[in-house]
């Protein structure tokens, strides 16, 4: 294995316990039983949980930020709507849930620590870096209207996809927080467009 | 001490230990430190701290129903954003912080606990419910539009104030949620209006 392969083992591992145990109950015996790796070999390669939860979170929000960047759309419109996609529709559905409710329980983590705090605020930046660079490129192509504020939409859209978060994570079964933020998302990019201009597909 | 004082008294005990202990370490000697009872006279109460969190969830709902039913404005538009304020800015602002990112901790206990989940519910319902009305007799006024949809208004207020919430526990200072979102609402109140209405002060 390579030091690359060891990291990538390490943090699916602690992806796999966090799944399995929650971020509350998470051991460092966890990760190792999730892991090739002994709870020793853990510790050589991070000296704490909480170094290894906040490389963990630098893990993902480097896969975030290529996923974010790689984002592609016929037009400016779906490009923007794909951006906010990338948050409402995450890869790996199948531990989907029980993710979401983990990012959840570490954003609740952040006013008591800094370092997750940090990495947390550079997810919501990435977000609105990329909705704000797809407005202005829309806006400079005259596909969205002039009047259109790069910064204010993108805003809007990381107000939005964060209130389908904790809404998904927190409601019973019965509601739809995504498709809730998908319509109100198609709607307000529908207010941007220039005239003649249309979202399609 | 009346049964109903008893219960307040208990009550301001969990709230200002959740405060100081946040959600994940309470115990119930945290509550009864920071209450006149003793940790044996509270579980005369209630038999477990999950028994005393859910009656907590339900008083902390039965006041925040009041306070929405009680919100009040010049006119339908003003009402509207009113009814985001009682979430966006609640009283009690000396433990604001701290309480705000405890809700957001038992908000990320909902998918494990149906009790926490069906209570959480229902503060969302509460607001979708008041935003509904609102509209709904804006509209039977011809202050808003006749095709303004009750039930999507309330859906889209309801995301914004969770997105604001969310955000404003889990980024640093540098950021203002709450303005944002404030801003997402007044502006989206305004696409509401009838002809020759205005939103005032």
């Amino acid at each position: 294995m390579t030091g690359l392969e060891v990291d990538e083992e390490i943090m699916g591992a602690t992806y796999r316990a966090l799944c399995r145990h929650g971020f509350a109950a998470l051991t460092m015996q966890d990760i190792a039983d999730a892991s090739e790796k002994s709870k020793a070999a853990l510790h050589y390669h991070y000296d704490t949980k909480h170094d290894l939860l906040v490389a963990f979170l630098e893990f993902l929000l480097d896969r975030f930020s290529d996923r974010v960047a790689s984002v592609d759309g016929a037009n400016p419109a779906t490009e923007l709507l794909a951006v906010a996609e990338t948050v409402l529709d995450p890869p790996d559905a199948a531990d989907e849930r029980e993710f979401r409710t983990v990012m959840l329980e570490l954003r609740a983590q952040a006013p008591y620590d800094a370092a997750y705090q940090e990495r947390l605020t550079e997810f919501d930046r990435v977000i609105r870096d990329r909705v704000r660079e797809t407005v202005e490129e829309g806006r400079a192509a005259g596909f969205f209207r002039d009047d259109v504020e790069p910064a204010e939409t993108a805003a809007f859209v990381v107000t939005v996809v964060s209130g389908a978060q904790t809404r998904r994570v927190t409601l019973d079964a019965a509601h739809c927080p995504v498709e809730t933020a998908r319509r109100i998302l198609r709607q307000h990019v529908e207010t941007l467009l220039a005239d003649g201009e249309a979202i399609g597909e």
